[in-house]
């Protein structure tokens, strides 16, 4: 059964002063905790913060106590641009009576010290590591957090007839549009369907109709590769794709329609045919050479992962950085700019970008990025790519957020994995994702988003997979998809759609996964894939996002996390939303202590959502004592319910 | 009862190439993992690394078996100077046959997956905060990780008769040696008791006898304060110590003993009587103005928590950095060269140094300090205090190792805590320290060791208490001093005892802990301090680290721990020593499935040092089968036993 534990998240019902203007150094921000009565009372709370490296206890008050829960409140000085904080909570065994008294002279016995931080509470003294984080940087455009995502693989999404008019390139073998895809060997990067952006610009309504209203693009420069990420130049538009003014037709047609559009850039490497690498190869004294990592002698040269094709950037040259960041018609700068204006960059490798054996420029190239981006267009997005724990790396003070797949996508995977032979599992050695609980999904995903700062948290991609996975609906059990997709669209962060995943694509790797779009076929099963309509799960999602503010703006409370099941809520002052998902059948009893009894009484109604079976009963034989959640089997239910109605806040 | 379970430590019996010589960029290390036949086995394991900011695993061979234990070693490139990994490792329900037929084609059905870290083992997905780590940076002298400390707040230690040529310093209130401590209010700072340097020298013996062979010294500046944080000038030493050559003749007299010397050196901040500060204050166009952080109208200036008569440096400045740190005779240079000679550096509030606001320069301080002391003594040691969670600074780059208290201090004192009101629990608001149970003790411990790499780990000091705590004896049961100074002298690193440790002082907070030695008494009961004589348990306990290879050189396995009870063993492939420390009457089976036939015989013989009651028998009615340790009472118990015996390593 579920027990009420304290709780603060970074949302507004936690943290006054930020939810529409941005911290600033000096700032004094108030911080609330809720205790629930039953499981302490608190005796003391104190806010412990660092301060120019050196811890700090500031005492909180107890504002008042609503539906048996105590609300406590400390002022904190942000004293640095990244403020770490976490609560100490004093818990007596004989309630304090108010007055003091018990506080003074006090001894320990009888009391209980707990700390409270992003990863959940502790009787015991823990590092700093998993502190909640609250920052002075320049926040994300609104757009992005409340966004719904959708990535496009341009050479499998959809092929105009201008395609038509385009000759094979010397490095493609062409592919018809209905052939299977080859996941692996050597034609995987060379296999050529020709989908192009007029092709993505005729398909705008299908976004619309999805609810979608960010577009994210993998590479449109020219490449030696279907995948684009080895661009030959970044002055232009691949001809293949359409050119320059294919990619003007298509962010203004998307625009038309309330959708954003985001660009991918390697930041990491170009291909070795781009201009800048064929210059510095021929010439080892032309300041392009200096733009890589060549051998002294000029005869090696560092790339990506060890692939010749993917030279890897110097950053510690100033020319690169002039024509890739600094210089006005800069890569990053002038697609941002009209005519293009795209929303924002996604950038390829984020994690490796300037790191190279004893050099690591990561951190300065990011800055320089995200202030050359914010000048350009202060509403742009800048996400980066972090195949691994991001958190260090991703502080909001350059990436706004992440594309990670460590604190979602593969607990997620791992939670309602199906027994699969030799599916990738995001580059582990290890034969597919193995079957976690739901405490363990809970407990990794805490681990790996406690490293965020609230904020960031809301700007990751919550991606159920992407061209770079294998397909949710390849690792998971039967309905795992849409479960699965339940929660990246409830959980905090930007829900992305591959495309593919409204058609229940398979894949059982990243290459395998960019199976041409079933445009001419309708929906139905294709030659060699289950294809399963869930156009209409993913649209209602969208919706939802757009309809209910809890899921854009709300904290995050679990409730549940036990084997199968598991419960959380989204909540603000004045609107909640409640999420149940489990795997297979599973009752669990929401008892008035997690819960104010309006928002127990909500809960009676049917969900807003759901897919499979659930249903929501009152747990005692008469009255609203509690709710019990019903799944009959895998299946996910989400309901709309009033605020936490705390008359005080 | 213990169960065996996987274990890497940074130590030589898992990592090769790093016994004696450093590791550099660049270098491929074989790294090992023990994995129990029992639990297991693990039918496959890789080492995950982090490379230029990308995961990477490299597959593990088996190298034999022995005692039930399967070893397994894997190659990792160190591609950058923090080579941070962990392991991996599959086990399947079905043992596998050896052919690997089982992993070919493989499912996830029958199988788990397990991350090993510092911080132990998780069968879920974890952050990468707590990985392994390896480095690559100029390693500390040894005799600092083979050393036992002594630290000596000279005011308070010994007073020669040279120090009644001194007149009382308009600054102090004197006072007569035996007169208690003031250890609050406005006399705290300002009680002079007049201990000097040639008062230490005359006690040289008494360390020798202990076992010390590093004297670490509290300032030794002229100041305005009995502690002597608030330098006045770091260009001699203060003549109410008896000026620079007492300190020559200090250090020499130690170095005939054998014993180094650790200066205490302020990089925070200085004394407002500071000859550089009053010149700073009176003209703001000085170059000493620049040192410190004054407001634009040079009305106000930064300071340590706000204490004016601490003024806080600026290290943006320059001349700060050249009179500071570089120039030829710099306050860092200066005293670690002959005449002075010290052996290394502890620097004050590391934590904060170099920290304010927006401004964070506190590794390109650490940098810059350590690499001039580098340049003056390469086999002087450099510390650095943090109060808090030490490990994202502590890194092995500059500062060798911390003065922490988190990762032992803190724990041991809730594990073996009394109920005392009032002590200050490292500036804590909680009104002392809480009691945790021993497995609390050893996830607050890996929590916060986790974040250093084993090299430092080495190095960081193990204090029961110091001159800015409250006493061992007076926050921990009776006997707690005695199991606790055992934990500190034989778990990795730097045991560090603070004068009068030996004789059971007691103290409420750090100021109060000051109490000047009972020379002239002898050892009896002071007029306000319980003194119990801990010579002899100090003596043996530091000879057993001299004698004791495994103590200083070996890895640390963890056994056991639950509620009143701890076992540990630290192993080196020659000899092991097994310790056991019990707060209460405990009974711990180890059973042979932990250590081998041979280590399990050993522990049958007396333990070769113990405080309390602790005794061994054989496990079942015949024979070694495992072997039960008891603890009568609070205990603790030293065992010397023969190597791990692994034929094959």
């Amino acid at each position: 059964m579920p027990i009420a534990l304290p709780h603060h998240d970074g949302s507004g019902l936690f943290v006054t002063n930020t939810a529409a203007v941005s911290v600033s150094l000096g700032d004094t921000v108030r911080l609330r905790v809720r205790v629930p009565q039953g499981w302490g009372p608190a005796s003391k709370v104190w806010v412990r913060s660092i301060q120019d490296g050196e811890p700090r206890y500031d005492a909180a008050i107890r504002l008042g106590s609503a539906e048996g829960w105590d609300w406590w409140e400390a002022a904190m000085l942000v004293a640095n641009p990244v403020a770490k904080y976490r609560f100490l909570l004093e818990v007596t065994e004989t309630p304090d009576d108010g007055t003091g008294a018990a506080a003074a002279g006090c001894s320990t016995v009888g009391r209980r010290y707990w700390h409270l931080n992003a990863q959940g509470l502790f009787g015991r003294d823990v590092s700093d590591a998993a502190d909640f984080r609250l920052t002075t940087f320049a926040p994300a455009p609104e757009w992005l957090h409340k966004g719904t995502m959708y990535q496009v693989f341009p050479d499998r999404f959809a092929r105009s007839t201008q395609a038509d008019n385009h000759p094979t390139p010397d490095w493609a073998v062409a592919s018809g549009w209905d052939e299977p895809v080859r996941g692996t060997g050597a034609e995987t990067p060379t296999q050529f369907y020709g989908g192009d952006l007029l092709g993505i610009t005729g398909k705008l309504d299908h976004l619309h109709a999805l609810g979608v209203d960010v577009l994210y693009l993998t590479p449109f420069f020219p490449a030696r590769s279907n995948h684009r990420y080895d661009a030959s130049t970044f002055d232009c538009v691949d001809p293949l794709l359409g050119g320059d003014q294919a990619l003007v037709d298509l962010v203004e047609a998307a625009h038309s329609r309330g959708i954003r559009v985001m660009g991918d850039l390697t930041a990491n490497h170009s291909g070795d045919a781009h201009e800048w690498f064929v210059k510095a190869l021929a010439d080892p004294g032309s300041e392009e050479a200096g733009y890589y990592c060549f051998s002294d002698d000029h005869l090696s040269y560092e790339s990506w992962w060890g692939v010749p094709s993917l030279p890897k950037f110097n950053w510690s040259s100033e020319g690169l950085r002039r024509r890739f960041v600094t210089d006005e018609d800069s890569v990053v700068a002038r697609w941002l700019k009209p005519p293009f204006a795209l929303d924002g960059w996604r950038i390829d490798v984020g994690n490796m970008t300037g790191r190279l054996g004893s050099v690591d420029l990561n951190h300065e190239v990011a800055r320089l990025i995200a202030e050359r981006v914010r000048e350009v267009n202060p509403h742009a997005a800048l996400l980066a790519e972090f195949t691994s724990d991001a958190g260090p790396d991703v502080t909001g003070e350059h990436w706004q957020g992440a594309m990670t797949y460590s604190n979602l996508t593969r607990p997620l995977w791992s939670w309602l994995a199906k027994d699969v032979p030799n599916v990738n599992f995001f580059g582990s050695p290890q034969s597919g994702p193995h079957r976690i609980s739901a405490e363990d999904f809970l407990a990794t995903h805490h681990d790996l988003a406690s490293g965020f700062s609230w904020g960031v948290r809301q700007n990751n991609m919550n991606a159920l997979n992407t061209h770079d996975t294998a397909r949710a609906a390849s690792v998971m059990i039967d309905g795992g998809q849409e479960v699965g997709a339940v929660l990246t669209f409830c959980l905090p962060g930007v829900p992305v759609m591959f495309a593919g995943d409204e058609f229940g694509f398979e894949g059982y790797n990243g290459e395998d996964s960019r199976t041409p779009m079933p445009w001419d076929q309708g929906v139905r099963a294709g030659n060699h894939r289950v294809v399963k309509d869930l156009r209409s799960v993913y649209s209602r999602l969208s919706r939802l996002r757009r309809e209910l503010p809890a899921l854009t703006e709300g904290g995050v409370r679990w409730l549940h996390a036990e084997g199968d099941a598991m419960v959380f809520i989204r909540e603000t002052p004045e609107s909640s939303v409640l999420v149940f998902a489990a795997r297979d059948a599973a009752q669990v009893l929401l008892d008035p202590s997690v819960l104010s009894d309006a928002q127990l009484g909500a809960l009676l109604a049917a969900p807003l959502h759901q897919s499979g079976t659930v249903t929501s009963a009152p747990a005692g034989p008469s009255g609203v004592d509690g709710v019990c959640l019903h799944a009959e089997s895998i299946s996910a239910g989400i309901w709309a319910i009033p605020g936490t109605a705390v008359p005080f806040l």
